[in-house]
C-alpha cells in the first residue's frame, strides 16, 4: 500500500533528501512530498507570477497565497506528515503546517532534537510521534509495514 | 449576541488585560478565555497534579497534557481566536493555537509587529484579519457589532 | 425558539430594515443580523483600522479581509440564512455567501424579482426557497412557527 | 501524481481550452473537468431530458437541476478549482460554485482582470489566490510540481 | 437540562398531542418540534406563498420546498428525533426525516405497530431503539433522566 | 473518469440490469453496485449466516444488520446514487438509503411515474434530480460525460 | 462558564458522587451526567420498556439499544468526558464510551490505578490526560478555571 | 472492488491468519490490515525506536504512540473494520480501536463467542454486525460480492 508522505519543515537545507533516500534503502512504499525547497524560489515565487509588489509586507503574501495554496493540495493528499524542527528559523509556518495536520486528523511525527522539548512540548504532546532524527522517523515509518 | 473570544499567545506578560479591558471600555459584549497566564503555574501544572516526574521531557509533556486539555476545552468554545505574536520567545504552541482555530474554521485576528511580517507571513495569509496593536484588533472586534 | 438569520445581500439601500419590522409586526421571535450596511464604512473599514493602503486593490482587500471576518463570525451563529437579489451591483459577495451558507447546510431563502430568473437558476435550484418579495420571505419564516 | 482540476465559470467562450493546452504545453499531469460547455445544452438540458417546461421559471429550474446534478459530481471529485470571472454576464453561478469549492477547502484560484477588482474583492480575499491571466493560472498549478 | 425533540411522521391526526401530554404528565424538560400538522395547510404552503403553480408537480414541488425548509431548521435544532410509522399513508417523507436524521447522528426512536415489522426492518436495525407505542417511547425518554 | 453509482431500490424485479446494459450501450464509464437482489436471500441471511432467530422480528433484524453492513459499505464508496419508487411495496428501506445518501452530499437521482409525485413530493424536492424513466436517468448520468 | 460533563465508567459503585461532590465543594461551575447507575435498572430497562425478551442475547440488546441511546444524547451534549478504569468488571462499555468521545473530538480524562497502566496505555495515550485518582481528575477539571 | 479491511484484535495469537486465509478460499478481492502481531515487538516498538524509558509507565506510552501512530494510518485506509474479542486479556485497546471505528461511520463487525454476549452488549447494539465464528464473519463479507 503506497502512502503519501508530506514532509513540513524549513526549506534552508535538504534534509528531505536524506528522508527520501534512506526510506527508498529500506524500500518503503512511500511517495514523499512538500513545499517548495529552492528558498529564493518560495519567497519569489509571488512576485514571479503575480508581478511587483508596493513592498516587503504584499511581497511576503503574494508568495504565501501561493505557497500555502500548494500546501493545501499537497497535505489534504497525504496519508502522514512529518515536521522537522530546528534550532534556526522562526519556523511559524512549520508549526502551521503540523498543527493544521494534527486538527484534520493526519497521523504525524515531529523530528526535533532535545535542546527544543521545552518549546515544543504542546506540539509534541497533540502530535502522535517525536523523534530526535531522521532515523528514528523512518523507523517508525517502516514499523507501518512489518 | 455574546460572543467568547480565546485570546492565544505567550503568558509571560498580562497583555490580555489590556484587551480585556479595552473591549470592555467600548462594552463589548464579550466573553474572553485562554490558557493560564501564570507562567510558573503552567509550567509546574503536570507534576502539580500527576507527581514529580523522572526529568524535564516527561515533566513538559504532562504540563502540556493538562494545557492542552485546557485550550481544547475554551477554543472549543471560542466564536472567535486572537493570537499575539511578539519577538520573544519561541511561541510554537500560539502558532499551533491559531492554526488549528483557522483549521476548525473559527475566524482568527493576528497580531503582531511590523518586524514579525516576514516569518508569519503564511500563518498572516490563513487568518482572517492581521493587526500590528492591540487597538486595532478591538476595533476589529467593534465591527462585528456596528 | 429564537432563531438567528443572517441577511446577505447589497448595502447600498436598508431593505433589511424592511424584513426587521414587517418580522417584529408578526411577532416573529428572529434575530436578525448582517453585514455592515454603512456602504462607505464597510469599503473604508481596511484603511480605517490598518491604514492607508498601496492602491486600490489592496484597500479592497484589507477591507474584505475584516468584512470576511466579521460574515465569518455572524454566518456561523445563523440558524437561517437569507440572500437578496437585485438588477443593480455586481452581488458576487451576495452569492459568495448564500452559497458558503448551502455549503454548511443552512437552510436558505433567496428573494430575487423574477426578471433575474435567468442568471440565479443554479442559485435557486440549491437554495430551500426562492420568493420573489420580502413579504413572501416573512411568510416563509412565520410559517416555522405555526 | 495526478491532479483533477474544476474549471468554473462562463460557457459563452471556449476559455478552458486554452487553460487545458497551456497545462499540455508544460506536461503537467492535470485532468480538467467542468460544466456543460454548449451554452445552448446548458440551457436546454432540462427540457431536452425531462420534456416541456409549462414556463421559463420551471425551463430554467429543470436545467440546472441537471446542470448542479454534474458540477457536485465532478467538483466532489476535483483537487483544485479555478474560477474565472469576466466582464460580461453575471456569472452568479461561478460565483456559486466557487464559493461552494472554498467551503468545501478545495484549494481554489480566482482568475479576474483588473477591472473586476472590486465588484470581486471578498472572494478574492477568500480564495487562495487571485490572478489577471491563463497564463498566471498555469503557473501557480505548475509551481505544485517544482 | 432541557431537550429538544423534533416529531417525524403523518400530519393525518394528532398523535403528537399526545406525546407532548404523556411528556408534560411525567415532567419531563423537553421541548417538541415537528412539521407543520394542518395537513391542508402543509399542502397548500407552497401556493399560498408563491402563487397559483402550473400544475400538481410543481405545486407539490412549492410546498415541499418551503415544508423542508421548516423541517431542516427544526430538525438540525433537535437532540433527539422520533419517528412514528402507521399503517396508512405511504410516509416517505417520514422514512426521509429519518434517515436525514441518523446521518447526522440524531439519537433516534421509531415507533412502529407489530405488522410493520417487515418493511421497517432496515430503518429500525440503524435506528437506536424501535417501540410499538407513544407510551414506550416517552419511557425511553424519561429513562434519559433516571 | 469511471464513477460509481449505487442503485438503490426494491429488489423484486431485475430493473437495476436495464440500467446497466442501457449504460454499457453508451460506453458511459460507469460502475454499479447495489444491494443482494435475490429477494428471498436477501430476507434470509441473517438466518443464513447467524442461525435460526426467535421469531420474525429478529429474523428480520439479523437480515437486516448484514444487509445494511453492505450497503453502508458499498453507499460509501459511491459518487452518485439513483433510487427507483415503484407503485408496489412499502420502499422504507429506499427512501431511508436515498435521504442518507442526500444527507452525505451525494449526488442523487430519483425514478418515479408520474403517479408518485405526491407521496415522494418532499423527497424529490431534496434530490438533485428526479425524472420518470430509466432512460431519462441513463441521460443523466451521460450528460456528465458530455 | 457552566461546561457538562459526562462520566463514564462502571455502575456497580457510587464514584461518580465522589466526583460531584469533590467538584460542587471548589465550587466548580460544572454539571455532570451519566449512565443509569442503577445497574438492575440498566440491565433490565430493555425488558422493562419493550417487554420480555426471547433469551438473554436480545435481552441485553434490548437494554443496550436504550442505554446506548440515553448515552449518545448526553454524550453529545457533553463539553468534557471522563472515563474510569478499575480492576472489576470487562467495561468494554466504558473504553467504547471514551474511545467514541475521542473521536468525536472531546477533551477527556482517564482516571485508572497504577495497575491498569499497561491494559490502557493505547487509550491513556489518545486521551488529553490520565490520572490515578479522583481528586487528580477535579484538579484537572479546576484548572480550567484559573 | 478491492475492500481494505482493518483487523483489530489481540495479537497474543495469529487468528488473522485464519482471516485471511479464509478469503483467499473464496477469492474475495479484500485487503487485510491490522496492528503489529509480533507481541514482544509492540510491546518494545517504544524502547527499540525512542530509547530506553524511565520506567514501565513511560515505556508503554512510547511503544503506544507509535502503535496508535501504525492503527491511525491504517484504521483511516479501511473500508471495513473487523474486531474480535475473546476470553482472554482486557483487550480494552481493541475496544478502543472498533468504537473509533464505529464513530468515524466504518462498517463493522464484531467477533465474539457466546459467553462474552453480556460484556460486549453495547459495543455489539452499536457495531453492524455480531458473529460468532470467523467463518460467519468471512460470510458477512462475501455477501457484499454476491
Amino acid at each position: 500500500m503506497e502512502l503519501i508522505v508530506y514532509l513540513a519543515g524549513q526549506i534552508h537545507d535538504n534534509w528531505r533528501e536524506e528522508i527520501v533516500s534512506k526510506a527508498r534503502e529500506v524500500k518503503l512504499p512511500l511517495k514523499f512530498v512538500g513545499p517548495q525547497t529552492n528558498h529564493d524560489r518560495s519567497d519569489d515565487i509571488g512576485e514571479d507570477i503575480l508581478g511587483k509588489q508596493p513592498n516587503n509586507l504584499y511581497r511576503d503574501d503574494a508568495a504565501s497565497s501561493i505557497n500555502n495554496f500548494r500546501t493545501q493540495v499537497l497535505l489534504q493528499k497525504a496519508d502522514i506528515v512529518i515536521a522537522l524542527f530546528g534550532e534556526k528559523y522562526k519556523q511559524w509556518n512549520t508549526a502551521m503546517d503540523v498543527s493544521a495536520a494534527i486538527t484534520m486528523n493526519k497521523p504525524t511525527i515531529i523530528i526535533r532534537p532535545e535542546v527544543l522539548i521545552h518549546p515544543l512540548k504542546e506540539l509534541s504532546n497533540k502530535a502522535n510521534v517525536t523523534v530526535e532524527t531522521i532515523e528514528q522517523a523512518i523507523e517508525v515509518l517502516a514499523y507501518i509495514y512489518e
